[in-house]
């Protein structure tokens, strides 16, 4: 594996920073990776844009800043805005698409949607969002395996919320492999 | 402020990215700062050494990697080796006492020790250790300020223990405003 950065980024509130960490965790705990994980505070974490930045790499990172990420999750229409030029051609952009209305379909990118926050509330649990997501991303991006991200959601969300989280992550990933075969080509 | 970097170090399970996630929120949600705090995955994550790297700055921090960290806190011998070289002249040294024995005293660094997990275990809970340590460097470091960090804690530890982890704070405060006062120069 080549060195991969991931942004994962929304609004504070939603999970972001949780799941930036677990995205990490997996890659090194249960796939053996070495990895880092930066968040932001400043002005983002009293409500605006907010983000985690995950790098993944099979020799210790160094350098945790990001230098061009090949994902960008978006959950909010700030980060968005804020984070979609960094993505470099051919790179995965998911969105949140109740949450984020792109200004024109993105381009040069690998572009795929779902309804994270509202596949959660149908789950009764808005607060899951960032799980649906990240099985959504497990599905569209094999840096980090699905049985680790699957360990890492486990060991690392309240107690008691175990199998809720494992049911929105299984969603998110359905959901992503949906997309997948629907279009072969991407 | 100047851009300033802190490195707290230790062994997993002590706290230490808490400890890090604690003292970024505090600077950047009170004490109205712009900082990111690093975490670092990999082989340290299953046990060995541990670290979280704080970057804090009146601007946004675009660059989140410790160029020269002006402060190191090490809670274990293993992340005291790792990491000591770093430390520039005149740059703050902070070690638990009974954890790490240095090899010769540091030479041309702000050297100070505190036996935080002994206070912490005196106090009934060896995993306050990192509050302890948190409170001591509050009082021998001013990047942030002392009503900021107590705020950070009380908002971020598991609710319930509060109050236990202000008076850890507190405690490890005190120790460092002794050993300012007794040591003028320093």
């Amino acid at each position: 594996m080549d060195r991969i950065e991931i942004r994962l980024s929304g609004f504070g509130g939603q999970g972001i920073i949780l799941a930036g960490y677990i995205l990490g965790k997996a890659a090194a705990l249960y796939d053996h990776k070495h990895a880092t994980m930066t968040q932001n505070y400043g002005p983002e974490s009293r409500g605006g844009a907010c983000s985690a930045q995950v790098v993944m790499a099979d020799t210790p990172v160094n350098y945790p800043h990001l230098t061009q990420p090949q994902v960008l999750v978006a959950m909010s229409q700030e980060a968005y805005t804020k984070y979609v030029g960094e993505l470099g051609e051919g790179g995965l952009l998911i969105i949140d698409e109740d949450m984020v209305k792109p200004d024109g379909a993105p381009q040069r990118v690998r572009f795929y949607t779902i309804p994270s926050t509202r596949i959660a509330e149908e789950m009764g649990r808005r607060m899951i969002a960032n799980i649906v997501m990240l099985g959504c991303l497990a599905a569209l991006d094999t840096s980090v395996s699905v049985e680790a991200l699957r360990q890492a959601v486990r060991s690392s969300v309240p107690k008691g919320t175990e199998d809720l989280n494992i049911q929105a992550f299984d969603r998110g990933y359905a959901h992503g492999q949906k997309l997948i075969s629907s279009r072969p080509t991407a």
